[in-house]
């Protein structure tokens, strides 16, 4: 494998990962946009936005994009989270230049008028659909009670009335803005001709805007430290989430951060696991560690019967706070780094998952890592180190959000 | 890559695919029973006895397995088809040992009385579950509906009838006839020592019971040819599967069914897309290609509003006769070919995707299929050999089922 990078004069930032003995190419264009860096006006505008991406540009109609993608057989997507808008495609090598050309042309949509108000239809329902899904509903709740009024509380989604009362032209203004060459990064990984992606990449994007932009409110946040219960009737279960903060994305205690909310909660084996699941008093527990750009947080949740979730969250407030106090055992340690270490390299077998991996990693530290840099530092965390991150990031310091049948808790 | 094979003094047959650049390994267990192998009165028993092999054995109890498993951070799980039960785990190469000593300990399991009543009710509740699915509902009746009397036609599940009544002594013997040495195959694939391998299973499975076992009834089939309406007032969309002969799955016509079955009906870009999803007519519609030892058959599906059925099942019989005359263009199979290589390839990058392939390939032809030989095979489909599968097998001679509020359609 060999990496390389390089930058056109208007800023757009090309980075590429070569494996001769890959048999396909993955390549995606990261712009560094999301729900972040929106204002209450244009709650959403950013999910909204990559909609429309799909719905075609000057030289193509929306028709035209989906065919176009799977003329070439093209594996491909798009999504959009707190920080980063990424589309991508997995091709055959030799459909890499197809690939390049659909994806530069719709990164330079239209956003014609008649197609912007039919896919406002689309994101309304979508909303409806996902507010309809429990889980995600009381995610998507705990965030914004843990963030307050930090940026990273702002919904990914938006609001039916922020979507209602969005703008073509608010739109316009927001692309103009955000998806400018220095905000993207293309990234691609597989087999591939570094020179050849370099060319093709200049050709098409060469004449993109060069406005640098910015982001406003990269800050830490403990959480609002907030005690909240929302009564939904029509949810069966009740559907608990504890948050705390952890190291930003750039932090070196990362990886020990990520080793420790497997060790608590990951899906088998784990703490919340032989506490909760296992012995049938919830349907579902766990832990996981969110990393963001200046902030990150543990997502510590469960979902049980109504009549169980009183003694559960005592449950889970016992468990985070012998955590808190004693740290995890060598053997639970050693157990979260085995199924890390798997899960990195059984990650790192498809190109579109180095693809992820090296966009990722240049979005956020400018650096390239390596399979093996990233194997050695999960390979390097130790009890120490999860001292530390439980010293620093106190895990039973928690926001915590209920949504479901219950009033109180 | 280099494959090897060997086969153990009591027919136990091992096959690796060595790959030097994988970064990990995956082992798999393919035992060749599954529903079609059931009489009546033990229908659903390979499926709950898939779950039974989790729940210990004299050296392990179902505790031991999972954190056996956890504590090399394995990724595993299994599968009940008409015709297979599979097992398999993905892991670090160095902990491919342990993988070993644990999916071949765990297939000589003790099948305990109080696990037996346990897991009893646990497969009732996966029967409800699943019977509440739509979708799967209305597959698995087409699927009795089209095979009839044909052993293809029994449900994998059971009834809950049928599990209620099955007892442990009769998953025993059923256990002691199927799970023999000569049925199951070990497929692996990835990074490892072949010499090693073999030495680990002669170890741990040379022991076990040498008496062949055959299949009944491996036969073609048409189809009963009948028509179905299925009302169920608390499904909400119209599901209608339409079901053709096709080609079994060592025929050489099986490469160009599946071309076919793409260009009909992918999920994208297809005949039954452009014809119904795209315009809003179907909620879904796709047609696919499922092979089996002794025959094949094609299944057409779409789930759209009631009061759209009628018109939209007119609509895909003149999509399926048109075909059947006209075959597919030239640009179709373009298309289609592309699509499916790059499905292949994709499929092909992680030893969990070779173990599958080669593990099936050795299972219905005892040969071993490169991926270089599959995309050959997908490659040399021409319109003439589309044309030769319309032509043995028409695919506009269908039995169809419906499940939804409809009454009659």
């Amino acid at each position: 494998m060999q990496f390389h990078t390089e930058v056109l004069k208007n800023g757009l930032k090309i980075i590429g990962e070569t494996s001769p003995s890959a048999r396909s190419t993955a390549i995606g264009f990261f712009v560094r946009t999301g729900s972040r860096d929106e204002t209450p006006e244009v709650s959403g505008v950013s999910h909204f936005l990559e909609h429309m991406v799909f719905k075609g540009t000057p030289r193509r109609t929306a028709l035209d994009v989906n065919r176009d993608f799977d003329r070439i057989g093209a594996h491909y997507n798009a999504f959009t989270s707190e920080e980063n808008t990424v589309f991508h495609a997995a091709v055959l090598p030799e459909y890499l230049p197809h690939a390049v050309d659909i994806l530069a042309d719709i990164l330079r949509p239209s956003l014609r008028g008649d197609d912007f108000d039919m896919e406002k239809n689309v994101i309304i329902e979508e909303i409806g659909m996902y507010e309809d899904q429990p889980t995600w509903s009381a995610y998507d709740h705990a965030k914004k009670t843990y963030f307050a009024d930090h940026p990273l509380g702002n919904s990914i989604l938006g609001t039916p009335d922020s979507i209602r009362a969005l703008t073509r032209d608010q739109m316009h203004g927001y692309f103009e803005r955000r998806y400018v060459a220095p905000n993207v990064t293309v990234a691609c990984a597989g087999r591939f001709e570094w020179p050849e992606l370099v060319a093709l990449i200049e050709k098409q994007c060469g004449g993109w805007n060069g406005a640098p932009v910015g982001r406003q409110g990269i800050r830490e946040t403990a959480g609002s430290g907030a005690f909240k219960v929302m009564n939904k009737d029509k949810v069966t279960q009740e559907h608990v989430i504890l948050m705390a903060s952890g190291p930003a994305a750039d932090h070196p205690l990362r990886h020990a951060a990520d080793t420790l909310a497997l060790a608590i909660g990951d899906d088998s084996g784990s703490r919340l696991y032989w506490g909760l699941v296992d012995p049938g008093l919830a349907e579902s527990a766990d832990c996981s560690f969110h990393e963001y750009e200046g902030t990150g947080s543990f997502y510590t949740s469960f979902s049980c019967e109504p009549e169980q979730a009183q003694a559960n969250l005592a449950l889970v407030r016992s468990i985070l706070s012998e955590v808190q106090h004693d740290g995890i055992t060598e053997a639970e340690l050693q157990q979260a780094k085995s199924k890390i270490l798997s899960r990195v390299v059984r990650g790192s077998e498809r190109p579109m998952g180095r693809m992820q991996a090296i966009g990722m990693a240049w979005t956020y530290l400018q650096q390239y890592r390596s399979v093996d840099d990233e194997l050695e530092a999960f390979d390097a965390v130790t009890l120490k180190s999860i001292r530390e991150v439980l010293d620093k990031y106190p895990i039973d310091r928690t926001t915590t959000l209920a949504l479901g049948p219950l009033a109180e808790l």
